[in-house]
């Protein structure tokens, strides 16, 4: 008790000063539907301060105090007419003393409606920035930081990636056929150890040193645009790192969930992880509470999303990124963990403002009940509308491996893919789901396959002709595996060869690489810049046909453009070709888009390998 | 062609007769909300004679010719006005000869509303009629028909058991604390052989001689409501008996499906059992017709209910059915297999005309959002409704034994019932849905449970306190299995013990009974009479914890009756009860419903053994 009081009184001297020490968001845009703005101020006693903004257009609605003197939260009108320029905001104590705090509104950089969200004519390249490429050798250790330590060595360890190391490779990943990339977090997670993940923030405005600055993070985003490609943002509205700055000095007592018992013992409930509470008629309070408020790691407090100040802050937040950046879409972690009525809000308050948005969910399930119910437009029965365009699809993503790494028979093997796509039914937009081969948290595909190329190569395909936004995880191109220890997060993380000065091998230019592995990066590029200009694939009608002896056909198709996807099991396979005639495809000259070889579809097709095939109408 | 010739010519003789060889339905009755009614006469070059009716309120509104000149379908109108009697039906050929066939409008016994539908206050015996009792001899070989084996040593050949035994034995069926019986179907399969299952009509008008006469199924279902239960009649719209007597002269070319390729090469298409088709975006119309249209088997052609006389034929029978017998509910087999859109106006016009019936459909799909699409009130995307108010619940049939067997960890053994249920929020109405351990084509469940009594305890303890209609299979109460042979249908439909005179143990009695299996008859007796009288099982609140450490908890509620089921997979356990305290229940008296024990719910429960243990606040 006395030492926090001599902190405050400490602290106080600070009021002196010419600026707050925190201000949140730290500026703001003119021209925004939502003319409401609340500012976060954080610093000593400024809850005792009574704010003042002289601004043509600006105004203060409200001033919140805190429960903790060190906070103001201010409720700031913007009139639509509002130019952008800069202005003071003007702090005043009890006792007449002033705190000049400069801020900013800009210009709007372009309309909210041209903020295109990534979809169904994309494909997404998801990285792991500390295991991408080290770009900038002078940010791998910051020694003010908390973890300092470097090793490579270690697959828990910071291994020195960085934003840089993929603004270098933008070209490799373009060339691929990637249109967007998802990097996981990179804003600043100052804690003691494990922060290389980026998911334990402890400052959700500010970009980590160790994986540069916000100049970088803005020019990464700059010249994926140039290149015609997105940015998507991984953002965690559900907890922070248990080292943020404001877990010292918590502005309410309801800012965390369980905080009372964090404050007095140190302690925390974890989250049950039952999240079938969010939709289950008969889940018990307990277990409801249990699941939205616990914590999903000790090293993560779970933020109380119904404090409505916590709330806003996250939800402006998002939006200072997106228009920040110029982003593309968001990934939302753990998505059914934080207050289910918050999330709604949240997406809507986004949409609203940028129409053309998206943003995907995770909700790690492979029941479609459950992925169905989180998308926008489910029409649930208890009424239940996320605003979510996108969810990610880990039902058909975990079936496509069983598919066809199994045994053929009526209920198994292919007859999973043909039975898991007729679930499609139940949602209210398929191709806005996302799917995925593995992510960052999972077995790497070529694991989940037994290390058989060919059955990779039959996924991949799969996954990229689905009616769906696939997104592949760096690495799954030079067969990244983790093989020696399945689910192992480190090692799934592995460090792309030739991110780092003095690798061996370099997948970026081919140094090195196997031949098996430089054919899958040849097997990848060739489909993804199929897939790239594929009107077929990205929003076409969809047929499947029943699998008949280990062979399975899904057609897309829109006006001329046709794409056959083939999954043969067998050693060599005739395809009666009859068995289609309902589509009307005879005399049809295609092209197999892997080969290049040129086929009429007639009579019968005949297949001399296992394997994917794909066959377009496009012959040029 | 000459011979078919010849037949018709002596057949023509048959025209001089007083009645037609069949009119369809039999008779029918006044004061139904539908005024219309077609008839369908089968008599040799009936085609071409003249029908008239001079009778008041009746009147031929048209009359329709088919391909076969041995039928007439007549368009029959009978105003609400009418009054019940009977009339003839004068048939007056070209030549200007007459058949003059009585016909019948009987009185409605009683008003449709008055038909009470099983409902989730009902807890359903299903019984294989073949197997259960034997309670006419005289009836076990019927000479004139095709099947005359009676072969007790066969698990496939008849076993004589009939409608006669079902009837006899109808207090020990109550007495166990059922409510209703589901006896598989009874009417005629005059098949060359494996007839004894019932499920090839050759005969949708008539009893099968082996199991008794149209006066015993009066009878059965009489006692059956004397003794305040209910009759489910088990009917069949896909398909029929090859031996079916149309299918020597099939009125129409479009009757069966396929039948083009039937009448000449006496060959069939096999349904492709792709039930997803019916709601998969992307099938085939190639998949969907062999769905649709394709035979089930060989011995069993496929009805074409897009043929609107064979439609009104079926859906007339269901009714004549059940006003005939006075029904309580309709079982309809293969529900996906006939053409979706008639099955929901068959549905829809038995429920129209009797509001308060229930009908369920059997979809054999462990895909929660396959079932809950064929209930009434889906709210389907494809805007189907199919007027079917209960469908089977083949997931949650499957879910628990895995749960109680499985070893416990996050997402396995209690889990699955926890999740299971979770899907709850998707059905339009979750206690309208059948539930049932096993049936007549599964293995039994003391089979499934690998004969072990405890457990097998554990999920009948459970199927029947869910919010579900239960539906136990005969024998189930006294440990019947088919270990031997797992999946084997016959052995899976052996004879009940008792169910025949000479029998050495006599489970009706517990003559020669093992002690293990009285035991579980007493179980269940206490149980079912326990849910017989429950208003908190039949239409309660439904709560339920998330397991923990081996134990599951799920409490049904309704005003002052509170009924808690728990399972407990540990040797012993303390529960401790402030789990629960959400609830309120502390203090409150409640009596083990299966020992009689009396306890407080106070802090914490012990339990000495695993099992299911099932408490309720019902102290008398």
């Amino acid at each position: 008790m006395k030492k926090i009081s001599l902190l405050l009184f400490c602290l106080a001297f600070s009021f002196l000063s010419a600026q707050v020490n925190r201000i949140e968001p730290p500026n703001w845009w003119t021209g925004f539907k939502n003319e409401n703005l609340q500012l976060l101020v954080h610093h000593p006693n400024i809850g005792n301060a009574t704010p003042k903004i002289s601004y043509d257009g600006v105004s203060i609605i409200k001033v919140h105090k805190a429960k903790s003197p060190n906070y103001l939260f201010i409720d700031v009108k913007i009139d639509k007419s509002t130019k952008p320029g800069k202005f003071n905001i003007v702090f005043e104590s009890e006792k007449g003393k002033k705190i000049t705090q400069s801020y900013e509104l800009k210009p709007k950089s372009k309309p909210s409606e041209d903020f295109i969200g990534f979809n169904s004519s994309d494909a997404i390249y998801l990285i792991t920035p500390d295991r991408f490429a080290n770009g900038n050798e002078a940010n791998d250790v910051v020694k003010s930081m908390q973890e300092t330590t470097l090793d490579r060595t270690h697959d828990y360890k910071r291994h020195g990636g960085d934003i840089q190391g993929i603004t270098d490779h933008i070209d490799y990943i373009k060339n691929l056929g990637f249109t967007a990339i998802w990097p996981t977090p990179v804003l600043t997670n100052d804690m003691k150890g494990g922060s290389y993940h980026g998911y334990a923030m402890t400052d959700f405005y500010q970009v980590d040193p160790r994986f540069g600055t916000l100049t970088d993070y803005k020019n990464l985003s700059e010249k994926l645009h140039q290149n015609g490609m997105k940015l998507i943002m991984d953002q965690v509205a559900n907890h922070c790192g248990s080292e943020h700055w404001w877990m010292k000095d918590l502005p309410f007592s309801d800012w965390v969930n369980y905080q009372e018992l964090f404050e007095k013992e140190k302690k925390y409930v974890t989250s049950n992880h039952r999240r079938t509470s969010n939709q289950d008629l008969y889940a018990s309070e307990k277990d409801k509470k249990e699941m939205a408020d616990g914590w999903f790691v000790s090293s993560m407090p779970d933020l109380n999303q119904r404090n409505p100040f916590l709330a806003k802050y996250i939800i402006q937040n998002s939006i200072w990124w997106i228009e920040t950046l110029h982003l593309s879409g968001i990934r939302q972690d753990t998505y059914p963990y934080p207050d289910k009525v918050f999330m709604s809000n949240w997406a809507g308050e986004i949409m609203n403002e940028y129409p053309n948005f998206n943003i995907v969910g995770e909700e790690w399930s492979s029941n479609p009940l459950l992925i169905g119910y989180w998308q926008k437009g489910a029409n649930n029965k208890d009424g239940y509308e996320s605003n979510l365009r996108s969810t990610m699809d880990f039902a058909m993503q975990t079936l496509i491996p069983q598919a066809i790494k199994e045994t053929e028979s009526w209920d198994k093997g292919l007859a999973k893919i043909y039975d898991g796509l007729a679930n499609d039914f139940h949602y209210a937009s398929p191709k806005d789901i996302m799917i995925f081969p593995d992510n960052h948290d999972m077995d790497r595909i070529f694991t989940q396959m037994e290390e058989n190329v060919e059955n990779t190569k039959m996924a991949l395909a799969t996954y990229l002709v689905l009616p769906r936004i696939p997104q592949l995880y760096y690495g799954t191109e030079i067969l990244m595996q983790n093989t020696a220890k399945p689910g192992d997060h480190g090692l799934i993380r592995t460090d792309f060869p030739g991110g780092w000065k003095g690798d061996k091998v370099n997948a970026f230019t081919g140094d090195g690489l196997s031949s098996e592995k430089k054919d899958m990066q040849s097997y990848l590029t060739k489909i993804l810049n199929y897939r790239k200009n594929s009107k077929a694939i990205h929003d076409g009608k969809t047929i499947h046909f029943a699998p008949n002896n280990g062979v399975y056909t899904l057609f897309r198709m829109l006006n001329d453009e046709i794409v056959v996807l083939i999954l043969n099991k067998n050693e060599s396979a005739k395809v009666d070709l009859s068995t289609y005639k309902e589509l009307g495809f005879e005399g049809k000259k295609m092209k197999n888009i892997l080969t290049g070889e040129e086929i009429i579809w007639d009579k019968e097709l005949t297949i001399n390998k296992k394997g994917a095939y794909l066959f377009t109408t496009k012959m040029n």
